[in-house]
């Protein structure tokens, strides 16, 4: 399975050590939350108290806004809880809002229950029982309105169907998340930590949303499938809203750069997120492996031939090194 | 859920803080594995890369003698893999050989499978198509040879059905492991790598054997459900094999002083493997919390009213404070 974002694929294609490399093929904040120096060893010795991941909850509540009335349930990296949503939700047509993060297909043709795929949720099948979409959407950053989600999730939540929004990418969209408007509808909302935090190798995601469906998935999980140490820095990063505040500000000031940097080389950017630049061209391909021989790694899609994303470069010297690159490669495509 | 192990009760009904407390509720080795000092910072940051899992792997084949013909799957932790064994395992009766470590029974009873108990694994119900057992057993350290297991794989293999092994404290009983004899039958062999290596908090677990299963098992659990520092950290404590010779040696030791200090205070210890002893008599409760009082915590078992089980203490100086407080304690109960 390929979901991008392996640097290992590059090496071996295309040479070089993990250090030679500037990997602009994730949507991962490359300005991370610093990693403490004083983890307490016992995270690292005993099982994880269930009063860590109690206040790693609470730390999530507030940081993502989840309402009271919603359940909250933490897994290590959204990928499982995707992956498991098939196993939790109940049996009927599922619809994927396409084009978007394969992974979401991946796992429900896996159990048999191949997605309907459509390119607007504005008319949806009538008989449609889950739908999943991802809100900012990767890799175009496509954004649907909060009244439109309820509306949907209340037309699903009479048929005793649910509404699936992965928010992946939410935390830099400002007003992108559904979960403080979500009351009594079957919505479940996925939230990473990873990306935003730049952390992806902690491994922490949040489902959050009905009582059910979360209470199932939290069974599923049982107990202790985070580490002590992400319990840690989770809890402490979640709670860090002055990082976060900065943080955000930062990322869309580094986009707003890589945007002129890219339109300035030739290419039209036209989707994104602060975490990455979605542009278009007429041969990606032979660019990501132009690129790719200055040790440059870039995400390039299947389904979408014309297609290129950039993540962020991590600061003016990373930038120019792209810059720079860019100007000899799009000679050789 | 309660599985015990966890300090956070202890210290909400009896008081004091985690430091105070000396945990002997668990099977984990108090020698951990020491956590390396220099892991690199891409560790946390990126999203683990297919090569490092791919090491982990190949470590735990090595050290667990897991033959070519099996496969192998990582997880963050056993828990979560005996958790999603009712879903990737086939329809039919279960059987769980009882009493032991009680996720098993709640695993399959929230999935609406609960088992059928059996003491004896030596006669199984005729209808029998999963055979659920640990070892060596926990609590008691029941051990089942090779050649009767391999002979019930085969038998329910014949009817599609499939034998689980829970090997959580097979590392300190040399000859235990089934691994290095599974064939062509169905078996899955959990192991645990957190309480032999005594890193409960990093969250690895693996599952071995048929192909087919250990395929379903990988797609549930899909990427990157293990963190960067696990993935380091196991590969490196997984290829350490003279540690894990010396530690096997001490933990035997240790044992071997902790049985002794058992019985010179009055305890009839009747069971266990060199990471616990279960020792018998009339009132284990009132020991319990008269030991709980003196803040050391123990675990007593619901199912099993004259049983108490003990971990290592880790030392000659916390063996000296649980002699101390047994020879009080046991006044008091």
């Amino acid at each position: 399975m390929e979901h991008g974002g392996d640097l290992t694929l590059a090496i071996e294609r295309f040479g070089g050590t993990h250090d030679d490399w500037l990997d602009l093929s994730t949507g991962i904040n490359p300005y991370s939350y610093p990693v403490p120096d004083d983890l307490p060893l016992s995270t690292w010795t005993s099982l994880p108290a269930r009063g860590a991941e109690e206040h790693l909850i609470a730390a999530a509540r507030q940081a993502y806004r989840i309402p009271d009335n919603l359940a909250v349930c933490a897994a290590p990296g959204t990928q499982v809880l995707l992956s498991l949503l098939p196993t939790i939700l109940p049996e009927g047509p599922v619809v994927l809002a396409s084009p978007t993060y394969t992974s979401h297909r991946d796992a429900w043709t896996r159990e048999s229950r191949a997605p309907i795929e459509v390119s607007s949720v504005y008319s949806l099948p009538a008989d449609a029982k889950i739908v999943v979409l991802v809100n900012p959407n990767n890799p175009d950053g496509r954004l649907i309105d909060v009244k439109s989600l309820i509306e949907i999730a209340r037309t699903l939540s009479a048929r005793g169907g649910y509404l699936v929004v992965d928010e992946a990418f939410a935390d830099v969209v400002p007003g992108a998340t559904l979960l403080p408007h979500i009351g009594t509808e079957n919505v479940v909302v996925l939230r990473s930590f990873g990306k935003f935090f730049g952390l992806a190798g902690v491994r922490i995601g949040f489902l959050a949303g009905e009582k059910t469906a979360i209470s199932r998935m939290s069974g599923l999980l049982d107990s202790w499938s985070l580490s002590g140490p992400a319990l840690e820095i989770g809890a402490r990063a979640l709670r860090d809203s002055t990082w976060q505040d900065r943080t955000t500000r930062l990322l869309i000031e580094d986009m707003a750069d890589l945007t002129v940097a890219l339109s300035e080389a030739g290419l039209s950017v036209f989707g994104g997120t602060p975490l990455y630049a979605l542009a278009g061209l007429r041969n990606p391909k032979g660019l990501h492996e132009a690129l790719a021989r200055r040790r440059i790694w870039t995400r390039i899609f299947d389904y979408a031939p014309t297609w290129i994303r950039f993540g962020l470069p991590g600061g003016p010297e990373n930038l120019k090194r792209l810059t720079d690159a860019l100007a000899e490669a799009l000679k050789e495509v």
